[in-house]
């Protein structure tokens, strides 16, 4: 595909995403997708979109863009218990945005809609003068009645999240070129967490039937846990030395570079945060790909305290990702 | 609500868009919509953008804007046969779209929304450096096996075409300030056609089991019968004569300022195209909600060909709505 070549719109279609497309599709020559649901199952849908310049940076690998837009829509699916089946795609490139770049940015969705299980659906192709606009809807379902809420959580439940938390943030600090005392290849990982989130959808599928109130963290742990606290009419507690931290993050932490109340805060790590009765355990780690970890409780009244030892209470920063 | 305040993302939702969700939206504060599709009936999806500068101008009434996105998306569903169920709302707005600007687009939405039958599923709110980019994606749902498709068209059906032709092409022209040798009232509806066009639900409805190949009217009557030529590997003939025009647009035809060409090449009329056996009669006027009419015939080869008095072709334009 050369560099500075630009095809039609339907040629787009038809080289680039013609062959990402499901039966579903209806070869991408239709009106809409047409999809039959599983016998039991409801739909769930999701739609997320991202901005050149707000969402990620111009110069970003295309296909980076394209795997990440894809995850964190494939991770709200994560947190209602969801199992993907599709998606559509609404694209607003510039005129300046060559094959190359479209070329690559398809090969990005191709990758991980194998990885997934979530081919393409469908979509809408534009132009703007404006950044790139992108917005991915995806499409899920679950067994009916069975989707995890926000609104379950219940006092005396306890909270559990997967993997760990705050590496979004720092790597986001990496992509800026700030350092963070660590060495490369730490700040390599958390680049890779920023830039190609994981969204955890065995994990989201065990805890269906098991888990009271689940979310996945894209604002921050502190501010989801504080939606799950708002949804169910309670308040929460965490434990500030049980959130799980990657040996980078520690890292960072032992050289100062950050603090619990920044990791807590931060957006895009794409965990699940969880509720479960007290005393139950979690999925077995190999049934739900991730390790979790309990790090408080749901309690009486509302609002997210964060508790560093001794209970001596550590004061919460708003996350940085509202947008407006 | 003030003209210049601007309420955070959060506030936004619950002032502007909660009044619209769906049960479906589980009040918009989940992860992500759960929608049980009716026993025999399988989903229909598609997504739509807008993009300020683009496809609508800064400048035009919020409210119109929302209704347009909203009907162009129900337009999609209603050429595959489909009936609404609701919709998803991906928009980026600007550090400048006030909470006026919001209300108002909110109160397209509702009232379209009403009216059509597909309530608020769910979202997602972004800011943008840029202009306005808007996506829905709406749902619907036809009974299984029965979606009306582009690729079905048989040597021999009769063309058929739903309403009048041409007034949304002319309709962005008296947007743009020219003067189409037309009086006020005439001018005015023709920009109504432009901006808030009607889905031909009700017809769509009425046309399963009933029509062979079927698409809406967006890129204009042209190309999009092109494209069920094209799905269905087969040409088409369009009598020129037979082609419906609105009084508005006979009037401009007859001052000399269009021609048959370019309102058969315009985009945006947002009517339904289809193919019938044959001799068959289209769905009762009373029960399709619009009138149709033959205006050509399938033919074997390819290609659409736009024939005038005593056969003789005339060449037919590009359209003006290829977005690359």
């Amino acid at each position: 595909v050369s560099e500075t070549k630009s095809l039609g719109e339907f040629e787009r279609i038809a080289t680039f995403f013609a062959p990402l497309a499901a039966p579903e599709a209806l070869g991408l020559t239709d009106d809409a997708a047409v999809m039959a649901p599983t016998p039991g199952f409801e739909i769930v849908l999701t739609t997320d979109t991202m901005i050149g310049g707000v969402h990620f940076f111009p110069d970003d690998p295309p296909d980076l863009i394209a795997r990440k837009l894809l995850r964190v829509n494939l991770s709200d699916l994560a947190a209602m218990g969801a199992r993907p089946r599709g998606y559509l795609l609404a694209s607003a490139w510039t005129r300046d945005t060559g094959d190359a770049w479209i070329a690559r940015f398809a090969e990005g969705l191709a990758a991980d809609q194998k990885l997934f299980g979530a081919p393409l659906f469908g979509g809408d192709t534009a132009a703007t003068d404006g950044p790139i606009a992108l917005t991915i809807t995806a499409i899920g379902e679950v067994e009916a009645g069975k989707a995890l809420r926000r609104s379950a959580a219940q006092v005396g439940d306890e909270v559990w999240v997967s993997g760990t938390i705050g590496d979004a943030v720092l790597g986001l600090r990496v992509r800026k070129g700030e350092a963070l005392g660590i060495v490369d290849a730490s700040a390599t990982g958390l680049l890779a967490r920023h830039q190609l989130p994981t969204p955890r959808l065995a994990l989201g599928r065990a805890l269906v039937g098991r888990a009271r109130a689940a979310i996945d963290v894209s604002d921050g742990l502190a501010a989801d846990l504080g939606h799950i606290c708002e949804a169910s009419g309670v308040g929460a507690e965490i434990m500030a030395d049980r959130v799980p931290l990657s040996p980078a993050a520690r890292a960072a932490l032992g050289a100062g570079k950050t603090d619990v109340a920044e990791l807590v805060a931060g957006g895009d790590d794409y965990e699940l945060c969880f509720t479960l009765p007290a005393g139950a355990t979690p999925p077995d780690t190999a049934a739900a790909g991730i390790a979790c970890t309990k790090i408080g409780r749901i309690v009486a009244g509302a609002g997210v305290r964060l508790l560093g030892t001794g209970g001596r209470e550590i004061a919460l920063r708003r996350t940085g990702f509202r947008h407006f």
